[in-house]
C-alpha cells in the first residue's frame, strides 16, 4: 500500500512515519494487514532524511492545489493529515491559518474523492474545537463551540471528513489529540508551547516560563502515546465508527501544578526552581477555553492506548530524548 | 441605512423586503432605530418587481466572487444572507451546495470583513445542522452532528460567522431557523418541501402526497413569524448574545399527524381527505435526522417571537394566500 503523511517533517509526521516503516504494514480497507510499499511525506520544509527505500519526501507548499495534487495518485491508500498552522499562529495570522487549515485541507479532499476509491483519511484534528462554557467533562455530544480561530478551522475539518465519509468520497477518521507532551526540540507557535517547555528545558539544566497558572488543567497525551494512537485510528474498521466520525483520543487531565508536581518527584526541586511563572494574558486567554478533560470512553472501548501517569511520561522523554 | 438581502427574490427575501420597507428602519450599531434608505435585493433570478423607490434588484450568481463584490460597497451597514442551495438540492447536487452554501457565504463574510466597520450580518441557518443520535429536547449544548450536506454546509457557515464576529471582522447572528410551514406557492427541492404541500395543496382542492409517516415530528414556524425573528435577530443587542451568536429560533414541536388534525379542525374531512400518504425513503432518510424540538429559552429570554398554535397558522395562511 501507499501512504501519504502531510506535515511529514514535522515532529508527528516524523515520528509517525518511522513508526510506521518500523511496522511495515497497516489495515488496508478489507480490515487486513497490508504492506506499506511507498510513504510520500510532504512538508513545507525539508526534515532529516530518512534513510529507507520506501520514503519519498516531497517539499512543496500544500497551499497549493496544483504542488497538492501532484503528492498523490491513484495508488494512494491512506492519508494521514497531520500539516496545520497552530494555534497560536492561526489567531495572529488569520489568512493563513484558513489558506491551510481550510483551504489546502478542503484541496486534500477533493482529490482524494477524485481517486474513486475511498482512500482511508486520518485527520488530526484537537481539543481546541470545544470552548465556551464547557461542562466539566466534554461528552462526545457537548457543542463545537471554538473560541479561537485554529479551533474553528479544525471544527470545520472535522464537519467536511464526516459528510464526505457519509457520501462515501472517503473512509475518515477525526482524532481529537490532546496537547502533546512533552515534545522534544524548542517551543513553538501553539499556545500549548509551554506545555512541553515547562518540562523539557528545567531538564534540560534551562530556565522556562509558564505563562499560565497552576490550577489551568489540561488533557494530555505522551509522544508515544500520540503515535501509537495515529495508528490505532487508522486501523480500527469502519463498521464500528457508527454515525460519527469523531474520536476523543484518551489523555490524562492534570492541572498545570501537578504536572510540576510530578516534574519535582521525579527530577528535584532543583530542576522545578528553574520554572518561572510569568502570565501571559494572550496564551491564558486561548489556553483557558480548551476542555480539560474529555469522555473518552468511545475511544477506550474502541480499544485506543491510553498513558498511565505523567511521571511515566516525564520517564520515558528522559529516556528518550535527554540520554541522546 | 443601506441593507442587503441575499435571496431577494425568494420566498424569504421578498418577504422581508416588503416588511423592512413597510417599517422603514432597523436598529444600527448603536442599537438606535435607523432609517432604511437603501434596500438591495439580490438573487440569480430576477424577482417580481417592488415598486419602491428605495429598492435596487440586482440579478448575478453569488457563486462568482467578481459579482457579489459589485452588490456590496462602504455604506452596506446590514446583511441579510438568505440565498442557499436547499437541503434536497444539496445532496443532489454536492459541487452546487458546496458552491453557494459554503464559498459564496464565506467570500460574502470576507467582503463584509474588508468593509471594516463591521456590518450586522444576519444568517439564516437551520435544524438540519443537528443529526444523529440526538436527544428530545435539543439544547443549545448539544453536538452538531448533520446528517446531511446541507446541514454541514450549514453547520460549517455557523463556525464561520461566530469566529467572523468573535475577530471582530462583522456582528454577526445566527438564527437557527425551523421549517416554515405553511410556505405559499409551488413545492420546491427542499427535503422539508412536503410541510408545507400537505396543508396548501388541499386548501387548493388539490391532491398531496405525504412522504413521510405521521408520527414524524417537525419543528414549525409560520411565515409571518419568521420575518419577525429574522428582524428581531438583526435588532437584538450584541452585548445580549455571549459567547456564541447561535440562536435556536422558537418553534411548534408536531408530529405530521398532529399538523393534519390541525387541518381536519379547521378545513374538514373533505380537505384531509386529499392527502395521500405514500413513504418516500430519501425524503424521509433527510427529515428523520431533525431535531423535532429545541430548546429556545436563551431566544425567548431575550424576546423572540413565537406561534401560538398550528391551526392559527392555517388560518393565517387561509387568510394571506387563499383569499387572494
Amino acid at each position: 500500500m501507499k501512504v501519504l503523511i502531510t506535515g511529514g517533517a514535522g515532529f508527528l509526521g516524523r515520528r509517525l512515519a518511522v513508526k510506521l516503516l518500523e511496522r511495515g504494514s497497516l489495515k488496508g480497507a478489507d480490515d487486513r494487514d497490508s504492506r506499506i510499499d511507498q510513504l510520500v511525506l510532504v512538508d513545507i520544509v525539508q526534515g532529516a532524511p530518512i534513510r529507507d527505500k520506501r520514503v519519498r519526501s516531497i517539499v512543496g507548499d500544500i497551499g497549493d492545489p496544483d504542488f497538492l495534487k501532484t503528492t498523490i495518485d491513484a495508488e494512494t491508500d491512506s492519508i494521514f493529515h497531520l500539516a496545520a498552522i497552530v494555534s497560536g499562529q492561526a489567531e495572529a495570522d488569520f489568512d493563513l491559518g484558513m489558506r491551510i487549515n481550510v483551504d489546502a485541507s478542503r484541496h486534500l479532499l477533493d482529490i482524494c474523492r477524485g481517486l474513486g476509491h475511498r482512500p482511508k483519511f486520518v485527520f488530526a484534528s484537537s481539543v481546541a474545537v470545544f470552548g465556551g462554557e464547557l461542562p466539566e467533562m466534554v461528552l462526545d455530544t457537548t457543542a463545537l463551540a471554538p473560541q479561537s480561530s485554529y479551533g474553528t478551522q479544525k471544527a470545520v475539518l472535522e464537519l467536511f471528513v464526516n459528510d464526505y465519509t457519509r457520501k462515501g468520497f472517503i473512509d475518515g477518521r477525526v482524532l481529537r489529540l490532546p496537547t502533546i507532551s512533552v515534545r522534544p526540540g524548542r517551543p513553538n507557535a501553539a499556545a500549548s508551547s509551554f506545555a512541553s517547555g515547562i518540562i523539557r528545558e528545567p531538564l534540560n539544566g534551562e530556565p522556562a516560563v509558564c505563562p499560565v497558572s497552576a490550577n489551568t488543567r489540561l488533557w494530555l497525551l505522551s509522544p508515544e502515546r500520540v503515535i501509537e494512537s495515529l495508528m490505532f485510528g487508522h486501523d480500527v474498521a469502519a463498521t464500528a465508527l457508527g454515525t460519527t466520525r469523531n474520536i476523543n483520543v484518551p489523555g490524562l487531565s492534570l492541572t498545570v501544578g501537578d504536572m510540576v508536581s510530578a516534574l519535582q518527584r521525579v527530577a528535584g526541586d532543583e530542576v522545578v526552581n528553574r520554572i518561572e511563572w510569568k502570565a501571559d494574558a494572550r496564551i491564558e486567554r486561548i489556553v483557558s477555553t480548551w476542555p480539560g478533560a474529555l469522555d473518552s470512553r468511545r475511544a477506550l472501548a474502541l480499544g485506543f492506548p491510553r498513558d498511565d501517569d505523567f511521571e511515566d511520561i516525564i520517564r520515558q522523554h528522559i529516556r528518550d530524548e535527554l540520554r541522546r
